[in-house]
């Protein structure tokens, strides 16, 4: 395992916060650092599709990792076993990253020749969508066992992301579960939000979220 | 369908939501009402256990029960089919209830002759365990497909519950999911923590929760 470090997160001193996303991410843009915003409930494969990730990709880019917990090192732990470059934000009982706070976290891991970071937020599917945290993208996870019920009930949090990752569906015959009526529901919310059903433990569908990554990632650092 | 009000919540007032939740709770013990505080990841079974429990008891006693969401309604609909009393709470946007938000959502409801309230708490498991919200116990539900590693992620959750439902056991063979493992985590944060095992779809467990239900409700309301 490699090591890591833990820092707690100081709450924003910023009144501004969206000024300050907008700031980080155009230094972001300029550093070719391809920011990736990940949020869902707790328990959806947030973890586990990191690590996936990680693993397909480290062959063709440079790849880091924000672990955001309110007070464990649990997934920060997970993701040292990989090659990435991971450390471990302790938000002091906040739910969610604001901009200054994704700053502080980029300026620990020590960013420089960095493609792409992943900021694994808090698992919350609430506050984490009412701040931005300068990322290039915003990614969420809903898991089949959460139930087909939720872009009614997260209706922010479905507005705000780019791409909603669809997970578990391999446990998809022991839940009832209606995938079209997802699609729609959270279409209905976000019409260019892009869809992808996966299953991080069988590796199904992941093949297509890889390839969006790979692509945004070299988009943004214009290779 | 019964009909049923939606309520707005404000804002509260009070600085002391500890002074209030102890207030809340004398009012509720003299008024002969067992308020039980049910708290979760969105997507865990809260309103299938919800639906069960007023089922199983509302030939024994007078339920109601306080539906709180950011600003959906699709739980309440889901209850005001059962003979039960029901309030849907909108936050408007906070994620979680003080004792404050508990009192205006009791008296949307109407509370008169009303033995057992059940409080849906906003789906978290981070800032509804940090607000009493006057309730005579805490419940927190995990459900299987979140995995064993949650007692570690969210610590403060499990100290301040007195029952901890592991729901969605019938799934248990498609994750890899320690009950031992998660029994062991909860009780070191919280040795008093009571664990029940259950499956709300297929009924398994659900007796033996009913039953600690029954025997709180007759102790609280000094039947």
């Amino acid at each position: 395992m490699n090591e890591f470090k833990v820092l707690e997160i100081k709450q924003s001193v910023f009144e501004d916060n969206d000024k300050q996303a907008n700031l980080l991410r155009e230094e972001l843009k300029k550093d070719k650092t391809f920011l990736l915003n990940l949020m869902s409930s707790p328990g959806s494969g947030k973890t586990t599709t990191v690590l996936k990730t990680i693993k397909a990709l480290e062959n063709e880019m440079k790849i880091g990792v924000l672990e955001a917990d309110i007070d464990s090192d649990v997934d920060a732990r997970a993701v040292a076993k990989t090659n990435a470059k991971v450390i471990q934000l302790h938000t002091g009982g906040m739910c969610h990253l604001d901009a200054d706070m994704t700053r502080q976290g980029l300026e620990g891991l020590k960013i420089d020749g960095i493609d792409f970071v992943i900021l694994e937020n808090v698992g919350n599917l609430v506050c984490p969508a009412e701040f931005d945290t300068g990322a290039s993208k915003n990614i969420m996870i809903l898991s089949v066992p959460e139930g087909d019920d939720k872009p009614l009930k997260y209706p922010l949090m479905f507005s705000i992301v780019d791409v909603l990752l669809i997970n578990k569906i391999d446990a998809m015959e022991y839940f009832d579960f209606d995938l079209k009526a997802v699609e729609e529901r959270a279409k209905k919310i976000n019409p260019n939000i892009k869809i992808i059903p996966i299953s991080a433990k069988t590796g199904e569908g992941m093949d297509k979220w890889f390839e969006w990554v790979r692509n945004e990632v070299k988009n943004w650092n214009q290779i």
